[in-house]
């Protein structure tokens, strides 16, 4: 066992649930095997807690790089910035550049909050939204972080949301009172929506994400912005995933159709904890009517990361290298699992791009993935999170690499016990308790 | 004017409130003239944007750094991991270093979680705890952040939480589904708690500071914690601002009470953002049932600048040495407000120092104080948050710049007008919408 799965097995008893953050737990990937911890990263590369290198072909810290890990330009802006305080008495200039950048990026937008993370970033765009509609009741589509807020629409069912965060998650912990003020609707479902607001005619909050496993249908995005407009309801996109992906900005404009509010996190700092909240002057104003105040949301490593970042990304176009790049990495997937004889279908934006295999032996597939391309070299599972050091070359190589599990996979799929090939348990599909 | 207040006179127009955090709005000192940015914190030290430099007796970026601004050791791990990568699909193993080292900081504590806020932590722990009780209900004494549960206690009269946070706060934008969830009830005040325990038994989780303006009198944190254990309630000390000012750790070890969680935040990372729950292992144990996570809280700025401040901070005995320097402070504002002629009161923890003017005309001392003292290059209001970059030499050229303020206030209180000396608006005294 590597040093990493050691210190997992301390981390379990002194972390409830092992980790910050479910999509790094180690059992997402391959259980009492994942290195589980780095030493180094840089580029798409990562080095774990013995030293060994691995090319991150998987989540990429779950999509904060898009220009890589440690990208040079951006570590050298958050060193200048050590050396001269990260800290005072006094604010940081960085945050009003910063929020004049996002404002131009977006420019039915006028004012910017900014926090550390996306959920904070939701639940103050919740806060204000609320404020300003004067309306508690929120319809959402889409995953939106682990607030009571949020969870709460779990309060009725547990599988309200199961179709947007995870099935089964019991809301424990969140007021009960909160039950019915959170109301979700399936992408796509314009009628589910038109239907919540006329049984609810006091939500005043819709927010959803633009898109994630398939874009809108049917003009879906815009009937959702004319239902808001119909009943005068504040229009939140949340582009904390999706943001950077394919535009240089929100995912929303390529299609035309804009928001009242929307979120930026994970890439907008390139690793670096930076999130922000953007929307029109009407609304954003109402912050001025509530309390939304944090001593660490004045930190100057966050908008300084973010300035450089999106300094970068403009420069390198990156969000084209990565849709170009993820889209031939999907291409060359179902040709492989073509040539292979089994079919595997698509899902996410290009950039962030992943397949399933359609049998019941999924996730026993995905854990075999990660078993054998570990040994390999890599950090795999069945989705990329593409950066722009994916390079052609490294993503062929990638290819290389995987064509005999597709074979393995083939042959399980035609009688072989995939269990036989598992060296340790079968990975999570989702949250579970851990022992 | 200055360039700081030139980009502050933008930043109205970008950021609804100006700033992320209300205590560092320049209306809070000096409207109009404060300096509002900073180019370069070091030691005491802060920059504006026009070079000028000014030593920090006020907030201290409200109390993050003991240690002083930038300091050397930590600033250097920090640059080290910024080197390595701050991030990737892996985790931090310093997560678990910290986690480690906390538990054995509060030996009554088994297991850690970390978030980047000190609101966030307050939500995290109250999810934990509401969780694990099994109960919604809330006994709260003190702040606790901005978060909707909190603010929730405002529903029924915005003078709820005027003597723990604000006066006059209008809850907007927090559901009134929360109303009568959250109770206050004021410290030192132990049958005001015991009331709410009789009234409402299914209030399962009591959380509060363990002192902010005032030390407990008449057995009152054992009293609490002995109510909690008999109402079989989760019994949580916010130390966010109390940690590490005192003692090595938790403020709780000076009256030898115990609770069942407690949260750091602003000093454990000495500028760099990381805030932390800590917890028994029967209640922690409750996240594994709930979904707590969030991309951001696995950084790895965060845990390793906490690692190196608490190694510091341990081999410097700091909080000694800031309770020895605000305990003089406090003596010396004392001596100089008598030999004067006036009364002053003490307020706070000695590292935490501040006093008051028993004066209708106390906000306009308060800024005729800021607006003299910054001509003379200080940052300065009523309150210090010592650091140990606070020597005994400029605590002694403090005190000879402010010795002719404190008689030009005897001097108001003696018939003079104090709004003829002030070259501008009154500061603010809490919350009030910007214009």
């Amino acid at each position: 066992m590597g040093q990493g799965q050691e210190l997992y097995k301390k981390a379990k008893k002194l972390i409830p649930g092992g980790t910050m953050l479910l999509s790094k737990r180690p059992e997402m990937f391959l259980p009492d095997k994942w290195p589980a911890y780095f030493s180094k990263s840089k580029g798409c590369k990562v080095w774990d807690l013995d030293g060994k290198e691995y090319i991150d072909m998987s989540i990429m810290g779950i999509g904060t790089n898009i220009l890589g890990y440690g990208d040079d330009e951006v570590d050298a802006a958050v060193m200048t910035t050590v050396r001269n305080g990260n800290m005072s008495t006094l604010n940081c200039p960085e945050e009003v550049y910063l929020a004049e950048r996002l404002v131009s990026l977006n420019p039915w937008a006028d004012m910017v909050r900014f926090a550390r993370s996306g959920g904070e970033a939701n639940a103050i765009a919740i806060r204000i939204a609320r404020a300003a509609s004067g309306r508690d009741k929120v319809a959402i589509c889409g995953y939106h972080g682990w607030h009571d807020w949020y969870l709460s629409a779990n309060l009725g069912s547990e599988e309200s949301l199961a179709g947007h965060l995870l099935p089964g998650l019991d809301p424990l912990g969140v007021p009960k009172n909160l039950s019915n003020t959170v109301f979700p609707f399936n992408y796509n479902k314009i009628e589910e929506l038109e239907t919540l607001l006329t049984i609810n005619p006091d939500i005043g909050v819709i927010k959803m994400e633009v898109s994630r496993n398939k874009g809108p249908e049917n003009d879906f995005l815009l009937k959702v912005r004319q239902l808001a407009t119909k009943h005068n309801a504040v229009l939140i996109f949340d582009e904390c995933t999706s943001g950077f992906r394919q535009t240089f900005g929100g995912l929303y404009k390529l299609f035309g159709v804009e928001p009242d509010m929307a979120m930026y996190g994970k890439a907008l700092g390139n690793g670096y904890a930076i999130t922000a909240v953007v929307g029109r002057r009407n609304i954003m104003e109402a912050a001025q009517k509530t309390f939304i105040s944090s001593t660490f949301w004045t930190e100057r490593i966050g908008p300084t990361a973010a300035l450089k970042t999106l300094e970068v990304m403009e420069r390198e176009r990156s969000w084209e290298v990565i849709t170009k790049r993820g889209t031939a990495i999907s291409e060359k997937w179902l040709q492989l699992a073509s040539h292979h004889g089994f079919k595997i279908s698509i899902n996410g934006l290009p950039a962030l791009i992943g397949f399933s295999i359609d049998s019941p032996k999924a996730l026993e597939y995905k854990t075999l993935i990660a078993q054998e391309m570990l040994k390999k070299g890599y950090l795999a599972g069945t989705s990329i999170y593409v950066s722009i050091a994916h390079t052609e070359a490294i993503i062929e190589k990638y290819f290389e690499a995987i064509n005999p599990i597709f074979k393995l996979i083939r042959e399980c799929e035609g009688g072989k016990d995939v269990n036989s090939l598992l060296e340790g348990p079968t990975c999570h599909g989702g949250f579970k308790r851990l022992n």
